[in-house]
């Protein structure tokens, strides 16, 4: 494939003129609304609100905060600008706990910022590591979607979970990336994908992308998947990640974990495809992962509507760990692995 | 528990002075509005449109319709009678292909009209058997609820798919029957409810008939239902069911089998509960059960509102079938019982 070929006629983000530019994906599929902001408050508001969402990218959103929270800090000395740079990494990261990109993005930018020797200097130091991150974040997710589609065969019906295609982690995507890349080699690839509630980003995204792709898709409920699994009508599960512990286990969006029984218990290979940003060297296990509680709303409305009786609650845990022993392989820009992990990012 | 004592301050159907009036389920938990008719065809367009659903209420509401019908038929013969009586019951039974209770229902009715000696007599028999129906399978819920309960111990928490309640079976419900029953007997039982995608019985019904019997419940989507499974915060699966063969295997709402498959990884037992009208002698397998395909729409939208981009196609199957082997045991109104089955119905 030529990569030069695949030109998205919508970026999840871009790095304009010492500001950013952003597509507002609460509004898709029906609006397609950017935002355009020098304000690293608007961006960690952006990545809370899911505005911006998908670990890759909001790994990437992270560390353009960090550059536009750079220009907006008035020090007098580089230790007082470092501080309140500190500050700023603070607030970017107590956005969302659980996906590691974000974290390894503003530690990667905090680490650049401390070896810059003046303020100027670090200002444009930041944008630049932005910029490269961005970069090679995009770069990463090609590799692995070329590494992912090398394990299809030339005709495959493949299941999906949430969003993961280039709105998700920039470039080609990740689970998406391999699908999108298999189906620009010419290989004969259906989709399947899970609405994933409570937000849908497998209705109002994946197909979308999808749709924009020219690949065949078939929208189901969560709850349908393994009806169809058991029916032997998918061969492939290919999901993405927020979170892999050296072990293997797996943080991604809730219902991730139903999926891997389900294709364990049919006989269908189950992959996860993520950038070397999304595993984490710091934790061994999936015991260790934080998974972010949402507000219950996101359960007992849809659209703003009420679906139940006053009074009745609900929980809104974003995620799930997915133990090891139920991923077939990780699907890197480092080729296809299997754990343990040593540090993927050193 | 004195079964005197649980007094619904709703009735999902009634027959009275030989008319029928329903709850619209539809309008639930919004609108408690209700539909009084003397035409067989509302009762058929009603159950189409889910007015009225669960299977052991559409086997009652089937009955019903041909009581009525027989009030609507103008012959001149009882040979022409059961002609039309036997048009009247093919309309009703291609209303939803995967109920057993509905094709129970209608045939129990058909040999009791075969049975009469005169027209007025086939009309007068068929009210008093379609009451009969109703009265026996209301009953069936009270026992098979108190054999259920006797598998709980004195705190449970459990998790349910769907709605079973009295919504669904009339008298106090299938698997939320023996839920209200236990919370009753003065055990302490906690609710977690899938919202049960596509339609949302779960979110709209079951934690609508919780709330009314005092049950404390908690909603979740059906992506999330893995996840507790696997934390640990779960004791027992309880559904429903709409066929069962006799080797167990059975047809019940989509998702069902995903529980099923989630519940035993798990290691938490997972129980079938509903009435001998829902068990089909007929069948050896549930290969041989017809799972309803609805309208994709049922997907692509909520509540009217599109949540897909323009194009975006999906499929609606309502059931799954669950094989017999994720099963612990079946509920019924003759004891807990496993396959294979005779015929329940004899």
């Amino acid at each position: 494939m030529n990569k030069n070929k695949y030109t998205l006629n919508y970026q999840p983000i871009e790095w304009r003129d010492h500001k950013v530019r952003f597509l507002d994906q609460t509004l898709l599929p029906h609006e397609e609304t950017y935002i355009e902001t020098a304000d690293y408050m608007e961006i960690a508001t952006a990545i809370k609100e899911l505005k911006v969402r998908g670990a890759p990218l909001i790994g990437v959103a992270g560390a353009y905060g960090m550059a536009l929270g750079a220009r907006q800090i008035y020090a007098r000395s580089r230790a007082e600008m470092l501080r309140k740079l500190h500050d700023i990494a603070s607030i970017l990261k107590i956005t969302r706990p659980t996906a590691r990109n974000l974290f390894w993005a503003i530690e990667r930018m905090e680490k650049v910022a401390k070896a810059g020797k003046s303020i100027e200097g670090i200002i444009i130091d930041l944008e630049n590591e932005a910029v490269t991150i961005h970069r090679e974040e995009a770069e990463a997710t090609y590799r692995l979607s070329e590494y992912g589609a090398g394990l299809l065969p030339n005709s495959a019906t493949i299941l999906t979970h949430c969003n993961t295609g280039p709105l998700a982690a920039t470039g080609l995507g990740t689970a998406l990336g391999v699908i999108i890349y298999a189906h620009r080699q010419g290989k004969s690839i259906k989709v399947y994908a899970d609405e994933t509630r409570p937000l849908l980003q497998g209705a109002r995204l994946t197909t979308w992308e999808l749709q924009k792709a020219g690949i065949p898709v078939t929208l189901i409920t969560d709850s349908m998947a393994g009806h169809f699994l058991h029916q032997g009508n998918i061969d492939y599960v290919i999901v993405g990640a927020d979170r892999i512990a050296l072990n293997g286990d797996t943080a991604n969006k809730i219902g991730t974990y139903s999926l891997a029984v389900l294709a364990k218990e049919n006989n269908v290979p189950f992959y996860v495809a993520a950038p070397s940003s999304t595993f984490d060297a710091n934790i061994k296990s999936g015991e260790e992962i934080i998974v972010e509680i949402r507000n219950a709303h996101e359960v007992t409305e849809i659209g703003g509507v009420s679906i139940v009786p006053y009074g009745i609650t609900a929980v809104s845990p974003a995620f799930d760990v997915t133990p090891a022993k139920y991923i077939t392989a990780f699907i890197t820009e480092k080729g296809i692995i299997k754990p343990p992990f040593g540090d993927l990012t050193a």
